[in-house]
Order: C-alpha cells, then sequence, then structure tokens
C-alpha cells in the first residue's frame, strides 16, 4: 500500500451509510480525507457532485480516481482492496455468503423500515411544520418490529453477531439503521433486551468511532426531546 | 469438484429471483436438483420449509448441508464456489464492486417497483377479485419509471450491460424483476428502444435457458390477455 493516496469519502453524517462507512474507514485506520456534502442545504444536487454521482446521493468513495457508491458496495470494496481484519467480510466462501445473505435482505427491510420511522416522525415534520402522520407512522412502526423480529429470532439466534460470532460489515450497516430513530427521540430497541445487548456489543466492538460518528444523532435527539 | 454432490435449489419459478437462479444453474451447467415449491399452494409455509428457512421464502439453495437464502448471496456464492466465467461477477475489485454497487441498489429499486406493478394489476386483482387500485398503479408506474430512467441513463449509458461490457449477476436479476409484469400483459419496456436492446444483449446471452425459466410468465401473459 505504500505510496497509496488516501481515499477520500463524500459523506453526510446525518445519513446512516456514511457513518457507516465513516466508522469503517477509522476503525480500521484506512487513510481517508472527508468531503462533508450537507444534503439539508441541497450539496448533493450541485452539478460538481451530480458529475460525480449522477443519482445525488452519498456516500461516494474515491480511489485513486475510482468512484463507488452504494455503502454496502463501498464497505466490501475497501474490506477486499485494504488490510483488514477478515471478520469484516470473511473470505470463507460460506462465511462470507452469510454477510451477503444478511446484506441482501438489509435493504429493503432494516434500511427501508428505519428510515420510514425517522422521515415520518424527525425530517418530514421539521421540514413542513406538519404533525406526524400518525396512521402511516403506525404502519411503518409495525414494518420495523416484524424487521426487528427477524433480527432478534433469526439472525441473532444462535450467534452474537448477525452473521457469526464476530462483527462484520453486516452489523455496522444495520446498527447505523437502527440508531437512526434516536434522532427524532425514538429508541426502537426499548423493550427489546436481546438487540440491546447485541447493540452493546457491537458499540464495543467499534469503540470511540461509533459514538464520533453518531455525535450528530446525539445532538439531534437532545434538540427534539427539549422541544417537547 | 469430483465427488461433491449437486446442489438442491428450492425454487417456485413464478418468482423473480428463482428464476434468475435456475438461469444461472442451467447456463453454467452447475450439477443441481429442484424442489418446486409453489407459493401459491402455501408450500413455502409447512413445517418443514420453515424449518429451512424461517422466512418462509424461495429461492433457497442447499450445497451439501449448507443452507442459503436471498438469490444475491445464492448467485455470489455460487459463482464464487463453482468454476464460472469470471465476467458473472470479476475478481477483480473494481469490477466486482460495480456488481455489488447495482445489487445493493437493486433491492429498493429494480424489484422493488417492478414486482409492486405486477403485485398491482396480477396477483392482487386475480386474488381477490377486486380491479386493479389504479391510483397506486400510477404510483407504482411512475416509480418503475424513475428506475427504469436510472437503468437507462446512468448504468447503461456507457456501456453494453449493467456493469461492464459483458454480462453479470446484475443483469440477471434485474432481467427477471423487469420480465415480471408481462405476466399481467404490460411491458414495461415498450417504447424505450435502449432497454429493449439490452434485455435482447441479455437473452442471447442466456440462450435456451432464459425462454424455459420464463416460459411461467408467457403462459400467464396468454391466459392473461385471453381473458381481456
Amino acid at each position: 500500500m505504500a505510496g497509496r493516496q488516501a481515499v477520500k469519502a463524500y459523506l453526510d453524517l446525518m445519513s446512516q451509510p456514511c457513518r457507516a462507512v465513516l466508522i469503517f474507514l477509522k476503525n480500521n485506520k484506512i487513510p481517508h480525507t472527508v468531503e462533508h456534502i450537507a444534503i439539508r442545504k441541497g450539496q448533493q444536487k450541485t452539478p460538481e457532485f451530480t458529475k460525480l454521482n449522477p443519482m445525488q446521493k452519498v456516500p461516494v468513495l474515491e480511489d485513486n480516481g475510482f468512484v463507488l457508491t452504494e455503502s454496502d458496495a463501498i464497505l466490501k470494496y475497501l474490506a477486499t482492496t485494504y488490510n483488514v481484519p477478515d471478520h469484516w467480510y470473511p473470505k470463507l466462501p460460506e462465511k462470507r455468503a452469510r454477510v451477503d445473505e444478511y446484506t441482501a435482505w438489509h435493504h429493503a427491510n432494516t434500511r427501508l423500515h428505519a428510515a420510514t420511522v425517522f422521515w415520518l416522525e424527525g425530517l418530514l415534520p421539521l421540514m413542513t411544520g406538519q404533525p406526524t402522520n400518525t396512521a402511516k407512522l403506525e404502519k411503518a412502526l409495525s414494518d420495523l418490529d416484524g424487521t426487528l423480529d427477524k433480527l432478534e429470532n433469526m439472525f441473532l439466534k444462535r450467534q452474537a453477531f448477525l452473521c457469526g460470532d464476530d462483527i462484520s460489515l453486516a452489523d455496522l450497516l444495520a446498527v447505523c439503521e437502527i440508531m437512526q430513530p434516536l434522532g427524532s427521540g425514538r429508541d426502537v430497541l426499548k423493550n427489546r433486551p436481546n438487540l440491546l445487548s447485541w447493540r452493546s456489543r457491537v458499540q464495543s466492538s467499534l469503540s470511540d468511532s461509533f459514538d464520533e460518528a453518531h455525535a450528530i444523532v446525539y445532538r439531534l435527539r437532545e434538540k427534539f426531546t427539549a422541544k417537547l
């Protein structure tokens, strides 16, 4: 890796997948610089950023001219090209398949449902000044409950982490989504001791990088609960 | 691979991801047996199948006792453990990342939106005897249009296939989703010459296995258009 340029990550830490990328970079001491793209200011829609990612989304990774989007793909690429501990994305096909199995499921489950709860209860009222649509919120919470049941009773049934006995990319992607509704004062793991223990294990494995990346969520929660 | 047992695939060919798995197995001549699980008969909910996959979903792959779900993960696992041409899931990290980038995006885009159109226009009216909810269908078609625009103007902008100059897992997963609304008489690529050319290229690359896997969709389309 000698002489290799630091990777550049375009991130907004209010975005769950961006936090996952930053935590991974820091935790694995991968040389990187961060370019902050503030979604609330529309900076993902500038002509310059659109040229980089026509989808106008973060995160984006730039590695010696190679531009990659989608946090799931970015984490797998970093795990493959940098010398990170094997547990993040194991090389053994059966173990790797477990991580790919979770991440394939993640997008339309953990990610979709946790993000919808935060959107309805946090962002949308903030942006429109309108109260939360309670019928929609109830539906979203029920969908999220189904997802949390599966995390608890299927993925974590016989093991400490989502895809085995050690932390992987899957846990990192999942935990960042599950933290998001905290920003509007809701801990979706309340009354779920098994998932709370899992989150503590993940948090311990990640040490300081977890809280550093989530500082923005903790600040938002304070603002939100002060307002109530 | 000498002495290796044939893999066992649990499939319902009305399911888009199941067709992708079957096409991949046949096209790459991977020794396999198929166990048909008829979703319309609830066979994915039997105690026996639930033990295999608590999610009660197909496809499921069984390889010498190793049980794997999620088509995306199944295809990557097969590409890794069997001697298939590199273009399906390239080993070069930058090329592989392109496939991971598409598949990460696929779940909440191509898959979600094409499946919703077929659900609203095909399955739901068939199951309930009620007419299609046109407001919901219009929303679903508009979402799907946004996805098709991105496939055309971003993924396929400078290349013949979604992730490069040759067919990959990404094209296979995408084409099986895009074929699904044909079952209720709608070709979502009508008036999209660029995507139609892409589909022809994919179909040619897959030869007979494509039409064999889609025979059930073609039969359903005939039934559906005869009824109109």
